[in-house]
């Protein structure tokens, strides 16, 4: 099934990014969700709250437990949330004693953010490098065609020649600072969610705290109160990376203006039309609009979803499932699509 | 891959529709745009345009024709758009002279949008279809329930006391509007798209508006005129569409919320918690909100891609291709909760 | 104060539409929630539910009566909802027993989203026939250049010529099916909203039905049961309204890229630059694109105010509240803008 | 005329904020507007760019001048911009030789984009201290009930108790981080902007960074390079301004709702009903959620508005006029009437 094009076996090519999806297949989310399970074990056992074998055991069987998908498959259309069924499984093949001691203290809510946030390392780790890399091509291009010249324009009319370099700028400033952005939010906002079944790790006594501290440790994220509710920060990296997208589009538009109006620009290759062979259409800098336009309008559902009613809401939660992931595949697919178009320029502006 | 909801081998089980997703495989959508192409050589046949023979060939080609959809992947990503790909295979597979006939006078769009034309129909009329189920179970609430009184709730303080049966027909009322609004749609919206290179249908000469009558009737689609730039179609059942899961949200709404606040509901199963046994979750009216909220996100892209560029916008066009098939679906998940969700009410309202 | 574009004193003149903005203004929508309290008073005298002194008084002091805004705006702070009060004033005035007698059964819903449909009556009448005049403007257009030749652009390239009435089909085809829409939701939409307190009309007891025909016939509304938490007819115009400047959108941006690459079209006039006094800036064809995204980016929120919760949603209705109006003069003023903009087409493509 | 919520004579009581809207009132906007041109005078005398008595002549006109607002009006709807006829109308009062020095090297762009920074310090520094003043009302509320015992709520269902000032938390938390990123915005984002026509300042030759520095320094503002194309700074605002309501938003929701169903929360004062006088609604909460989602909705428009074609997009920056100043008057009135609505929690939670 493909309804959504960045999974599309042919759209797949153009939109997609497979490097970054397989964050997001399903193998992906529950080794992550098994990571928290294992390190929850873990911790658990050290402050002796479960005994030592029961860690042993749970930690043995996630290295090679393989749920059934098919059946989280049907006990998330009732339960709305993978993580019930997805522990049931893991006792199963846990068994004995050691059964029951699986996701001690813990929710379901635990297991899918902080998971989540596992994956959001490598992922984000990977757009940043790819904005590093589109910095550089912009250096290379301005070194190569920075003072030649172009006629600006503004308000859709041609207006006074410019080095092409000032425009070069106009896509290298915003992408500097999204860059920026990106990393500040990387340094602040790979938070360990952990809160048990309402927030106050009720089973876990006095010991709470120093177990949450163990766990974050243990997961390679920061140890941060539980945030159940408080949906900033992912609301806050769905506005970063429709900034880096949104300013990746101004580069795809002014790209395609120029191939538009003629002689501004060269283009190494352009997509083919069935009907036209003569033409070259600057097919990536047409979807770096595509993308743009397509963060832009998500980010009003993550930014809804901030109203979070009470300690959860399925409602905003399953909002963020349904738009997050999607976010930032576009956002890694347009990083791409922008270093490819501009090693695709032959030449921008004029004579020096 | 699952970076969409609709397509994840878990989460799909609660926000997929199998039935309808069918029609967004790329197998679906090769099998329409065969199927214009089919019907294409057929009418230019009669036409004269291109021989009987080529006619034939492709005709037959096109029974056993299965495109190597890596290829397609390959090429989409140069071209940004599957068809001059396929047009290329296809080819290849029917061969000798009949081989340059393939396709004749059309362009990328005319199979495209006619593809997708061909493919809402069967999709919209499931929709309609649950929409009528969905009124009948509301129906037979009605009957049972609707006598009992409720506590009606205003500016989310408790009120007067109301019969039941006039928040069901709050339900009821939008829904029964919004099958009349697709219904309205689907009389007039089924139009095919055929404008070649640039919707003069060049290559056609004085044949064009015959040839285009002939593969109307063929497809089983509306004979209109080429709408290759004109959107407003397109926006329109989009917007119909977010109609229909946005008030099927506000009844999803109003059953969590009484489920929330207690007496005035009974629900015959929830989800579980993986932290709290003793709860049931109404994980299908949060799901209700979580579609709707989706939808109205969606719709602003939608509304954003009328703007579109002079003869084919790129841009604006693969930006419905990232949502429209989303928000089909979503509205398709959104009605089958929603019946599912009646069912589930053994009790709306107190004493009668 | 002039938070708002089109109340600016200034900016007002490009974007504003003080025909439109009237019927928004405070007096024209206390003027409106008035003639509900005299029509709603006057039936229920002839139905016998308040004495006919107390009709003849209030629609008496109605006739001069000018509420106290500066109290409004103190009571609305606290209500949320300027209705209360403006009955409060409207009783003191009205004074002895028949004080008692204004508002009977009624609520503020009934009189806010009632007083709506009386002034979209006139504002939507206006759209439409501007909508008739720019539609005619195209037909001139047509008549006079659709024989010339344009160069197509697909995908942002230069394709083949076509005549230049295909392109002035592209904008004509939609805002006659447009004006075909709005029209269709006029002949049903101008629905009376009267319910009370929760939507029972309780306290008319029998007499209910009776009264809401004879009030819709006094007011010239339809006679509709209430919908006070059924927000499709509202969201639904709200999607009418954006695909009108959506698609004068589409025909904004196809100027304006025209006006760009030169020689496809001449402009009687455009704005001045205080930088560059040779530039002819196409301002109302680039405005016509900002109005087209304002009014997608509103529709988001249109349709997630269908999420109404319960009897009566203070957060949804307040919402709409937000948005309505503002869209309707985005879209009076492009279909303003786009007429003018046609007016100002000198030429459009090259030699015959 | 009152279109706009925020400017409306009675709305504007719940809705608008007097504080704010004056700064983007008319007369605000041209005062910032003649302080770029004061300073613009100044630093280029100093430069010896235009002689000094021009410069003097400048700045005197500009202590007493007052510009003609219905000119302004009328060129606005020519020319797009307030600018030109602003320039025009102050070398008008000017006079003589200086009067062609008004303005010299500057653009429109550059006076209304570092105008509305001017502005902005002091309004985005309401907003900070109103957001501390709210945190305070937070931490007088934990002190007095955080030890109270609520039910928890997850996915609108009871689940198990836990200490109010958890839920107090939820509010606090994302508010205190929303305050840090407004800091680190306002410690970065109030850049000059000072290009020229097209960016180069090439009337400004070898003067020009030194004539910009010192402007910036004159103003107040950063001085940065020209960022007329680059509107990442500007998006970034509205993400915090989105992220501050949306979080006040979640507060407003999870009150609400405790209202709705009872104990949980005593409030003092509530809207009154004009249908049932015992009603005591929670407005300052819904309203919260209505702001929320308006800034929620808005936000797609301003990050669409990245997507800013070349040196100067009429289409894009117009929106974001239409939008921001919207969004920045929606987020001040979000932190005054949570403070409001803190003040006015009588008790959250039971029994300690």
């Amino acid at each position: 099934m493909s309804v959504c094009p960045f999974d599309h076996p042919a759209l797949g090519g153009l939109l997609g990014d497979e490097e970054i999806a397989a964050y997001f297949s399903v193998e992906a989310e529950v080794k992550a969700m098994l990571a928290f399970e294992a390190a929850l074990a873990s911790v658990e056992a050290k402050a002796g709250l479960i005994p030592g074998e029961s860690a042993a055991a749970i930690i043995d069987a996630i290295t090679t437990f393989e749920p059934d998908i098919d059946r989280l498959r049907i006990a998330v259309s009732i339960d709305g949330v993978v993580v019930p069924e997805l522990v049931r499984q893991l006792r199963e093949t846990v068994g004995g004693k050691a059964a029951s001691d699986v996701h001690f203290g813990a929710t379901s809510q635990d297991v899918i953010d902080s998971g989540l946030m596992l994956r959001l390392k490598p992922v984000l780790a990977i757009i940043e490098q790819r904005l590093v890399i589109f910095l550089r091509a912009l250096d290379s291009l301005e070194r190569r065609d920075g003072k030649r010249v172009l006629l600006a324009a503004t308000r859709m009319q041609p207006a006074i020649p410019i080095p092409a370099g000032d425009r070069i700028e106009s896509w290298h400033g915003p992408a500097e600072r999204n860059l920026e952005r990106l990393r500040a939010w990387m340094a602040d906002g790979f938070a360990l969610q952990f809160g048990g079944a309402a927030g106050t790790l009720d089973k876990l006594g006095d010991r709470a705290s120093e177990v949450r501290s163990a766990l974050a440790g243990e997961l390679g994220l920061a140890d941060r109160p539980q945030w159940h509710s408080q949906r900033d920060r992912i609301a806050d990296l769905a506005s970063t990376l429709s900034l880096i997208s949104g300013s990746l589009g101004k580069f795809g538009q002014d790209i395609a203006l120029m191939a538009l109006s003629g002689d501004a620009i060269e283009l190494a290759t352009g997509g083919s039309s069935s009907a036209m062979p003569h033409k070259q259409n600057p097919v990536s800098a047409e979807v770096l609009v595509s993308l743009a336009r397509f963060n832009a309008t998500q980010l009003a559902g993550m930014h809804g979803a901030l109203v979070h009613e009470q300690e959860r809401s399925g409602a905003a939660w399953t909002l963020e499932w349904m738009i997050l992931p999607q976010m930032i595949v576009a956002t890694a697919t347009a990083t791409r699509l922008a270093t490819e178009l501009t090693a695709n320029i032959r030449r921008l502006g004029g004579k020096r």
